[in-house]
């Protein structure tokens, strides 16, 4: 069948080929970039779903607006003046089918084929997938433990003339880096000195553990004169409610959600309206601040014990920086005493031993480093994280 | 802000613009494409919601495959055998965010600069425009009453060699056409002999008043050696059950699908599982073939109804076939007596006496014919059909 030019940019994914032998009985997985099940409040969800049939069933069932189901854009905006981004309107955010969609419908307004598109490397494989079927030409931005470092990025942009600046600034996939506050500032003044569309996506930043990170550069913008206009921000219910409700939202620049709103009556007219009616009575009824401290105090526990136990058991063969939050541990294999160096070789034997994870390579760009492993610490128990850290240093 | 070219290539429609208008008090609409709320069968969707949190919270609401969730592809694998298709495999087929998200993978998927595609004319707006965004040239092809005409689809097949033919042969949108059994064998015909994929959508199939309409090329592929190669076909429970699940589902070659599922991974990753598994659910519980003859007796009134007062109030200033299933009316204005000839200035006219209607025009992708109108029976009962009917003939 001749299908389109565009699917020879993309294939899918070697961690999709891994995920088939999670199957295996008894195999451990740090592979995962998904919540635990078991913290779904799904007594909550269940209470919000019967709200939104009761209340308002041809409302919740029938066909709805493109931009959203206005009562679900109100707790967003709502919902992000509590996190210190008080000027977001509900008019000024759609809503969009997890917030996979909301990178879909920007690369899509945004890319012609040969555009160039800067992202942090490593970054979320799927973004840089997403990307590329529209035909974009990705430039990889390093990272250090404070997020991507601004003097290249500059440096970039001046050279690239990029049509947008993609970052997960805090906690990111796969790096569980956070960008610091001096860094921040220096992105938004970036966007409006070289009038270049920066979008944060910010699917992390409410699972903090100890203290909150930094603002989000959509909370800083307010700041920096100009900047809004050059800020995108797409945030999403699925790391810290339901990935399965698929709720996401952009907010950004006027004329870019207008665009991204018509693209995405082609794409798929509308998010479900059952999943924003429930979506907006769960917020509405209060339960997110619950949700959220629960779930932070898991993921922090279950990061304590991975970090604990990976000095332990793996000792100077491996170096990470502790996560503040988010869901992954980002780590380099040294190769000490003669050790495993590569990523991909240790993610073959670990599942013989019996623990998956994903090797850090498939994340970059351009330039690989193939030392680096993403070990997620969010769905197996304290016990099983124990365990499988164990069997790592078995397979190592 | 530097927008992707592809843009240009589309607009927001008019017919959107008109439906702002439907705001006003009072106004009795016949202008949606949707289904009536008042028919919603609310209970049985809280049951299977219900259901789907109680039995299986964990998949509900977690992230899923992206081909689908497996209990609700048996569910449609199932529902397909009803209706004649009995060979689909619950791998057979993808679930989707609606049908519309099929037309846009389907876009995504085929669909190059430049590259052609046949509709119909006068076919679905928002598949025009979808199409468009990928780059696609349309070709119209004409029907008549008995769907679109295979000679000269055959004649713009040879001619164009295009990526793919798009109907709708069961009481189309907007024309309430429906293939006839002779035409829809050629269509299978043309597709093996030219090795062309056709795409069949079937969204009203299921809501037929009288007798049944013909099989659906789907089920008549069985029928027609090597045909199935080179068929697509797409349904959704939106017409039916409820729109707001946004659930549809696309049927194709393994090798379509393939490439089509890699798109929807980085379009929005998976459907909503909370919506499938409710679906699932429904399907499960047997509701739908009460629900279905429910529906279908209230359109069937509401169409008979809508006929009699167009023929008794505006006679012969109108000329049109009745429907014998779907949601619409497709109508011409005639002229006679010196009266209005186009639908945009009935239109006009119309919303000043307070009932609205889509006049037909921007349902061609070419050589609109500007006599036209469509007129959706669905969401005014009886009592307001015969009111907009007399308020469309004040307006005349």
């Amino acid at each position: 069948m001749p299908f389109a030019d565009r699917l020879n940019n993309v294939e899918t994914s070697a961690i999709r080929e891994l995920f088939k032998l999670l199957g295996k009985p008894g195999i451990i997985s740090f592979a995962g970039g998904f919540p635990d099940s078991a913290m779904f409040d799904v007594e909550g969800i269940r209470e919000a779903s019967q709200l939104a049939l009761s209340q308002d069933p041809g409302s919740a069932l029938q066909y709805g607006a493109t931009e959203g189901y206005n009562p679900l854009r109100e707790q967003i905006a709502s919902f992000m003046a509590h996190k210190g981004a008080a000027d977001v309107k509900p008019e000024g955010l759609i809503v969009t089918t997890g917030s996979q969609q909301a990178l879909d419908l920007l690369g899509k307004t945004m890319i012609g084929p040969g555009d160039k598109v800067i992202v942090e490397g490593p970054t979320f494989l799927a973004t840089i997938q997403c990307f590329r079927l529209y035909g974009a030409e990705i430039i990889s931005a390093p990272i250090d433990a404070d997020g991507v470092r601004t003097d290249v990025l500059e440096a970039l942009i001046a050279e690239h003339k990029p049509k947008f600046v993609y970052l997960i600034p805090t906690f990111g996939n796969p790096s569980g880096a956070t960008l610091s506050m001096a860094r921040r500032k220096k992105v938004l003044e970036l966007a409006v000195q070289y009038q270049t569309l920066v979008m944060e996506d910010d699917p992390y930043g409410d699972l903090y553990f100890d203290e909150a990170p930094p603002p989000s550069l959509l909370a800083l913008s307010a700041g920096v004169p100009g900047s809004r206009q050059w800020l995108a921000h797409c945030g999403s219910l699925s790391k810290v409610l339901s990935p399965g409700l698929r709720v996401g939202w952009m907010i950004g620049p006027e004329e870019l959600l207008a665009k991204a709103t018509m693209c995405k009556q082609f794409s798929d007219a509308h998010t479900s309206t059952f999943a924003q009616a429930t979506a907006a009575q769960y917020l509405k009824a209060g339960r997110m601040p619950g949700t959220l401290a629960k779930v932070r105090q898991v993921y922090a526990e279950r990061a304590r014990t991975m970090g604990r136990a990976l000095k332990k058991e793996l000792g100077d063969a491996i170096t990470f920086t502790q996560p503040g939050g988010g869901l992954f541990f980002w780590a380099s294999l040294t190769g000490a005493h003669g050790k495993v160096d590569d990523g991909a070789v240790l993610a073959k034997r670990a599942i013989e031993k019996g623990v998956a994870f994903v090797p850090g390579a498939p994340f970059y760009a351009a330039n690989p480093d193939h030392s680096t492993l993403r070990l997620s610490f969010a769905t197996a128990d304290v016990a099983k994280i124990e365990e499988g850290v164990a069997r790592l240093a078995a397979a190592l």
